[in-house]
């Protein structure tokens, strides 16, 4: 099994440095995860939050090719319906340029209320937008010459994108999905999968078979790291850090649920149906988290191993460098693979 | 006086190595600028040239910012009217924040008929649009909190826009001006100023004088780094160089004319009005363009430094890692300022 980061997270509670200083720590956080064996980072991308989510994933990513060596450098996702879709092209391609080839392009259609509401835009909309965006994100990397593109939100006369990323015909795209009809058009569309944050091993080892299987049933031979499952790590080496971190990841999901639900509900087709109340949230923890010592950690990890998973992306809400190291020592070696 | 690079240009001559091959050569050069003593470069942001003029410039500072010391890191310019305000008010906030609070926003309306024509947009909005999106630039970076905007274009509700810029209250904004009217207000709004590839060292030197007497009658130090004044660089021994040189600078102000008239012409109030014909370039490069051995530079410089240039952003179209060395060792030195 490899292991990413799923990044860029921030809790709200208690004092908080200042950005500048968050994301210089996040940096020193990502360049140490590279040092210990990690081989990817995928940064989220969100807006308005008031607690320093990461807002522009492919910036900081930039930064980060420069500073790392070898991880590949992926969003998770970027919303596609906020951006421009030239700039974003023109943004991302660069990125593969300065990283030598590095970037995993994660693309999504943005579930959480509090951001559309900040740009003013109906989720009515969502779907419409990303499928237009990802259409001009084809044209663009795979058109020979200039291509035009009329659709419902955007017109472009006449364009070529540059630069050409480097990875050809383009970087990976990684598709969040969760429904088995939208895991096998991942497959057939020749996308990555990610796999988000909740889910028994179970459930996750159904997903992925079911992608491998349509992979396979397409005529491609299927990479196991082209299946990336993220999951909160919290290292707890004790009863009372153990409750301690539960409490956190508890906090942290009922925050991404009051930024995401409309004050009207759930809404149909939104990925985002909500973690229900908070026994439904205390029982996520148990069965989807890492919490516990190195040892019930490696115990939960090889449990996912054996359900198929060989991408681990790592979703350290405490954020803390030293149970980074922990997991780097005690941890990551028990799954390294022979080269 | 300080030197800086106006860069990321390229001329569509000749075979072209890849758009990556030319992004990497291009930063090898940013770097060795650095170690020559140059101070800043600016980068400019241009779209479906089909010759690869830079168009993520925000992201080529992003890795410039991890690969560079101590340099300012510009953009000249970055054309509101493309951008989601939102999202380029992140994007920049964050090359500020990893380069340790580097950055410098220059900012304009665009004046290209082809990028207008690509992105479908009518030239007669790009004043609208710029004025817009500066409004949101400035509330998003002086609002206590959150706040709000509905404009012509853009709504926004409720936002508070992450992470905070290093600089405080921002980055410096730099303006392209030419009329004295604009000098002026773009002193009184405290910004900085760019001052374009054209015009005599005494034009030159009359705007600079007319913007640190508006800077000083608001009652602020003028800053002489705060005017920028970018021309041609092209180094040339013999007579034959000097000739091919001159052909290469009309060679690429033709090309820029060509992306940039519509073809009924001219716009009025577009701040390009075009070149004239083949005989007022040649006298244009006779008159705005540095080309000459390093001795002739070097004079040419010193007419500038006594019309009141201080910061001198060099355009290098040729663009060999030679010419800079030449200009590093043997024409910097001539200005290098006690410290």
């Amino acid at each position: 099994m490899r292991f990413g980061l799923f990044g860029g997270a921030r809790t709200s509670t208690g004092e908080q440095p200042s950005d500048s200083q968050q994301i210089h720590e996040f940096i020193d956080y990502v360049l140490e995860a590279e040092d210990l064996g990690f081989e990817s980072v995928f940064l989220v991308e969100h807006h308005f939050t008031g607690f320093g989510q990461i807002s522009a994933a492919l910036n900081l990513l930039s930064y980060l090719a420069a500073r790392t060596r070898r991880m590949r450098l992926g969003t998770a996702v970027t919303v596609l319906p906020w951006h421009n879709p030239a700039l974003l092209v023109e943004q991302a391609a660069t990125v593969d340029v300065v990283s030598g080839g590095r970037l995993d392009l994660g693309i999504g259609r943005g579930y959480r209320h509090t951001e559309f509401a900040g740009f003013c835009m109906s989720m009515d909309e969502a779907e419409a937008r990303y499928q237009e965006c990802l259409a001009f994100i084809r044209a663009a990397w795979t058109s020979p010459g200039r291509f035009s593109h009329h659709g419902t939100y955007w017109h472009y006369d006449n364009v070529v994108i540059e630069p050409a990323p480097l990875q050809r015909p383009h970087p990976p795209l990684w598709i969040g999905a969760n429904s088995e009809a939208s895991i096998v058009k991942t497959a057939r569309d020749g996308m990555n999968l990610l796999i988000a944050q909740h889910g028994t091993p179970e459930a996750v080892g159904t997903k992925i078979a079911a992608f491998r299987h349509a992979v396979e049933a397409a005529g491609r031979t299927y990479d196991p790291f082209s299946a990336g499952v993220t999951r909160a790590l919290h290292v707890a080496h004790t009863a009372a850090e153990r409750d301690r971190q539960h409490e956190l990841r508890i906090r942290f999901m009922r925050n991404v649920q009051d930024l995401s639900l409309p004050p009207s509900g759930p809404v149909a087709g939104n990925h985002f149906q909500g973690h229900g109340d908070a026994e439904n949230m205390r029982r996520m923890t148990e069965t989807d988290a890492l919490i516990g010592t190195p040892e019930e950690i490696v115990a939960r990890l090889k449990v996912y191993e054996a359900a198929g998973v060989r991408h681990m992306l790592l979703m350290d809400v405490g954020g803390s460098l030293e149970a980074l190291r922990i997991f780097g020592r005690e941890i990551l070696p028990e799954f390294r693979e022979p080269v």
